[in-house]
């Protein structure tokens, strides 16, 4: 028997069943966070980690790091015994190791408003958030325009709506329609109000993260915000070994208020980093290693997330490139590197250049994703909706990639090894040239077996066609538009709102728009 | 600096370096097989592995499994010890597992007629083909037909012009143009005439396997035939636990020959196997094991590939579905199996439910090709050109998978350690705050630098805009048409030709065409 004709047989017999099966439109259990029972994957030896770890430290240590525009910066290292030369910091081998070990958590919890979708970052745990940045969304609609403020809301209350992801994010899309000074307050309040899931602060000016964590002081009260996370911010490294006045600035207000900061070198290797897998590597951990140790001198024990985002470029055109093998080692040496440190690793997600949602963009964010899971990602931004290098936010690939996030979550959860899971009764019972469909075990996993795709189309040719030829694209479509159909507001105390509200229109009030 | 914006920054510096840039259509280097320096990945701990080693000899030594219709099947395994029950055999533990321990090799040489293209299968490399058993094409042209020779030969020269695929493959597609019962001669053939890379012979009855045979013997010689591998053919089991007298015919005409088998139940997981990843496992490896040990009583030392294919279903439709997470696990630990038990390895493809090449496709695609990567796979069929479950080979949807094989290629060579890896005089010459691409290091490197893939757009919006807004299809549909335009068939000894032509054409009139 043939692969093709036994296909058929299969698919004849489970007929069967289908009047058994109840309609359930994702198995994607609901869980506030992934917890990882498989390993992860490595591909690089001890030796060649030593390697890594050796030549970041010859970074540190020969070329330094620039702390630029930031005068306490400087002073704060001077104080830790680092060389300061103008802006150039150099560290003795090992101060930045040891300074993070002493006091960085190797995974913490981030409270949410709705303490059952608190999450734990760190450690065996992986939380998956959507994309962040664009400044441009994507629907088979619309085409391609610049976001606004309505389609932030919009991707607030999807991300609210599905399982697969544990995290509302920070920006989602760049609400353009807003001033620059003004717009971080409508995107912090949308997260606040519209979803219930854990959130991430501005960072683009330190008085933005202060207007982050005072919302956040509103709802989860002054105590308990100096006590405990609620936020957790990006900041990106200007690399090559660069951090500027803006990131540090925002770094400081979060670490200070012991909010946790992701600490991302941004590399697009070959640009901004070496050529090479190991060169980057040992750059991007150099960068992190400062910028996660600047933290715990600012507070030791504010949360830090040791980050990486690195592509490749196009060595014809310069442009960044993805879902390409080189910065999958990247991906998978510096989550290694993470482990041994000892602190939370953020990389990952459903990268792509493509344009649109079509198989490039499929490939790409696929080929990242399985990378991310396997390499034991703790915080995964940038997981649904990402297309064109990051500056468009797809609401169809929004849908796509959330369902991939489903199959990372049950592929996360690990193999079944109890007897149910072995299934002898069912061989028994069935036996040689029957099939399994109506046997008792059968009937007793019916409901949890598979993973169950939103957006795949698993029929027949014949019936695809006769529904109208669909591509994927297009049942996304309809999948997003109901669910914003459906939408249902989280409850909040009124109260809190009056005074985030409030909060948010006096400080507008207290600057004249500006865009930048 | 946000990571939007960090983007642009780089995109812009790396057009300095574009002057340099030499165009090059991919980046995958052209190497007879793969060599894998990483390590593999396996997702079950050794006592789960032993679980399933364990099951797998209680369903062998207490259920059994079927013979069909075969009396020389069922005298060889009685002679050996077996328990035969009518066409039911059952197996004292450990009996499959030592006939096979005891004399299949561990890997082996395919030769091909051109030696530079010999593949070895096992251990530590990995050979990939194209889809097996398609009846219908699929391309932006035509969209979706029968296939027929001519699709054929252009699979063939497609394969034979891809250097990421190792492998000619067997069934490219059926071409049902021609007869049933004399088709396999004209697929051989062009094999044989329109490249030079090793394929796969005929197994829809045993005499079209001794056809297959005796081609290979005019190619190589008869003596060489006898004593080297020169045919790996592809046995499906009939699941559950069934083998049927046309796959047990073909197994033992390859197997008397020294030629390989591919030894594969094909199980869509919850019909044709219980609906958990343990249950499935412990199954197929018994199923596996009961023909791997049966060619070894057919020819002790014929080489044997424990194979699998293993799929879910949709429990509401019956409708077979891929890429998703049961079925990456199924395989993991299949693979774990293989290296235990100490043959090579296959599973795995570009597998997928979608009928067009899609964002569907793709992401089903890829999640298979990594798996099956990461697994440690050995011999992958279905690497390019798989659609709609396997019914529909797609002409776009090959160009689509070969690029990922090219990546798979370079993820799996590994990471370099050597200095020229390390990068640190690029990190010394570069310093804070400066761009690598004009480095004496990057100019070093520039050429093998990152993988460049012949599909992929990663050009501004605003380009690809103006070059049509094409997607991947439109693009791929581009690149096969010019590969054929291109093709150049490899040269072929002209009596070896003849010869080959002679005994095609002398078996076709010596029966009338038949439909089965």
């Amino acid at each position: 028997m043939s692969e093709r004709r036994a296909r058929g047989r299969g698919r004849e017999s489970a007929r069967d069943a289908r009047r058994a099966a109840r309609a359930k439109s994702t198995s994607a259990r609901s869980v506030p966070y992934i917890t990882r029972n498989v390993p992860v994957y490595n591909p690089l030896s001890e030796e060649g980690l030593e390697i890594v770890e050796n030549n970041t430290e010859t970074i540190l240590e020969e070329t330094g790091i620039e702390f630029r525009d930031d005068r306490e910066a400087l002073a704060l290292w001077k104080d830790a015994g680092a060389d300061v030369d103008g802006q150039r910091v150099r560290f003795p081998r090992g101060l930045c190791r040891s300074l993070i070990q002493k006091s960085a958590p190797a995974e913490y919890v981030q409270h949410a408003r709705n303490p059952e979708r608190s999450v734990r970052i760190g450690g065996k745990y992986t939380v998956l958030a959507p994309a962040y940045g664009p400044p441009f969304i994507r629907s088979l609609d619309e085409g391609r325009r610049y976001a606004t403020i309505q389609d932030f809301r919009n991707f607030v209350k999807l991300a609210y709506m599905t399982p697969s992801l544990h995290h509302s994010g920070g920006t989602l899309c760049e609400p353009v329609d807003l001033p620059v000074n003004k717009r971080h307050l409508d995107m912090v309040y949308s997260h606040i109000r519209f979803s219930d899931k854990p959130f991430m602060g501005s960072v683009t000016a330190p008085e933005r993260a202060q207007d982050s964590v005072h919302m956040a002081r509103i709802v989860f009260g002054e105590a308990f915000v100096d006590q405990n996370t609620v936020i957790t911010s990006l900041i990106n490294a200007n690399s090559p070994m660069v951090w500027d006045a803006t990131m540090l600035g925002a770094l400081r207000v979060y670490a200070q208020n012991n909010q946790a900061t992701v600490i991302s070198p941004f590399i697009l290797a070959g640009a901004m980093s070496p050529v090479t897998v190991l060169g980057t590597c040992s750059q991007l951990f150099a960068e992190a290693l400062s910028g996660m140790a600047f933290a715990q001198l600012v507070r030791p024990g504010a949360p830090v997330v040791f980050g990486t985002f690195a592509s490749s470029i196009s060595m014809q055109s310069g442009a960044p490139t993805f879902g390409t093998p080189e910065p999958a080692m990247v991906l998978y040496v510096a989550a290694a590197l993470a482990r041994r440190l000892g602190v939370p690793f953020r990389s990952g997600g459903g990268l792509c250049a493509s344009k649109i949602p079509d198989a490039q963009a499929a490939y790409e964010s696929a080929n990242t994703l399985q990378t991310a899971m396997l390499a034991g990602v703790n915080f995964m931004l940038h997981t649904a909706g990402w297309l064109e290098g990051g500056l468009v936010m797809g609401y169809e690939k929004f849908i796509m990639d959330a369902d991939q996030a489903g199959m990372m979550q049950v592929f996360l959860s690990g193999i079944d090894t109890s007897e149910n899971g072995q299934a002898m009764d069912a061989i028994r019972e069935v036996g040689p040239g029957q099939h399994f469909l109506g046997c008792a075990h059968t009937q007793a996993n019916f409901e949890n077996a598979f993973y169950r795709s939103s957006v795949s189309d698993n029929n027949s040719f014949e019936q695809w066609e006769s529904e109208g030829a669909k591509d994927t694209a297009q049942r996304a479509n309809a999948i997003w538009k109901t669910m914003l159909d459906e939408y249902e507001a989280p409850a909040i105390d009124p109260a809190v709102d009056e005074a985030l509200v409030e909060f948010v229109n006096k400080r507008k009030s207290e600057m004249p728009d500006a865009s930048y």
